[in-house]
């Protein structure tokens, strides 16, 4: 099973995002979680969301990039979901083994993102902090998928990089088939 | 003015930031917004916090590490209360010139911040995003007042950690003055 957690504080006026989240929904062995629908009040249910990781063999973290980082609901989600004991620690090992695809986009084009940009360092200098949080719960970190120029990007662009992505989905079902959580063998 | 953010989800159970807070909010001209106190629920009252910044002449965010970053409700505050018009872009000046200092504490020690360590990379490597909201909001970043191993950390050195913080306000306020907020002049 595929895992999205989908992370639009708005999600129905996403161009870019929703876009993506449409291209890939349909999958087989996808489920979607959109924090923001789900969580208006920020209150978590933990044990469901543990659950949902627990049968997924890839989690995809989908999201706008807000401050150089996750939004304020998923950064909330990694806070109460990844605890000590599940996914780090003396007997954590819940996510151990399965993949993280992070599908992100930027409002700011590629070339601001760069020593000479209005964000003066690349976006890779910015990334640590998600990269790690899913290696320390040992998670196979997938190459980021990340688009740049979200707001100004057109149909057919956009079209081809929701396309894109799909299909990198599709190459992995066809690895690792849509029952690939009972193969696992990690959930708790 | 001094606005400290402090961001402990559960302030009751803090050793190493609890020191720390209790250890400057005495001080003159200082004013603690406890965010997890104030907003159990998430719902930031933004035209409040705008207000507090706009009075500030220096900003401390102050709080533990949570996987490499700050915890959920101060992203949600960044990503809520620094607003386009206000914070940045068009007219967003409201924040240019003031000081910002980053008070963080880290469970592990800095050896566990290293290559051979257990997060695989230095601290520095972990800090671009906050360091840059702020840079990008037009703020002074301050050097960063970090402690590591806050988990261990023996009650005298804390103690001596604390007092660093607070002569090191104590000559930003010698410099600025209680006042230094009515001189900033950049409050919208």
């Amino acid at each position: 099973m595929i895992y999205i957690v989908f992370a639009h504080p708005y999600p129905s006026q996403s161009r870019a995002n929703r876009t993506l989240l449409d291209a890939v929904r349909s999958l087989p062995g996808v489920e979607v979680c959109s924090l923001y629908d789900r969580y208006p009040d920020f209150d978590i249910d933990v044990t469901s969301e543990q659950a949902a990781l627990g049968r997924a063999r890839l989690i995809v973290w989908m999201h706008p990039i807000f401050w150089y980082s996750v939004p304020g609901l998923l950064k909330h989600w990694f806070d109460k979901v990844l605890t000590y004991g599940w996914a780090f620690g003396d007997g954590g090992s819940a996510l151990h083994g399965k993949d993280c695809l992070w599908v992100a986009t930027t409002g700011g084009s590629v070339e601001t993102y760069s020593a000479t940009g209005i964000h003066q360092r690349s976006f890779a200098d910015f990334t640590r902090p998600v990269e790690e949080t899913a290696v320390f719960c040992g998670m196979n970190w997938q190459s980021p998928c990340i688009l740049h120029g979200a707001n100004e990007i057109d149909k057919p662009a956009l079209a081809a990089h929701a396309l894109q992505l799909r299909r990198r989905l599709e190459v992995w079902l066809a690895i690792h088939g849509e029952g690939a959580s009972e193969k696992a063998g990690h959930a708790p």
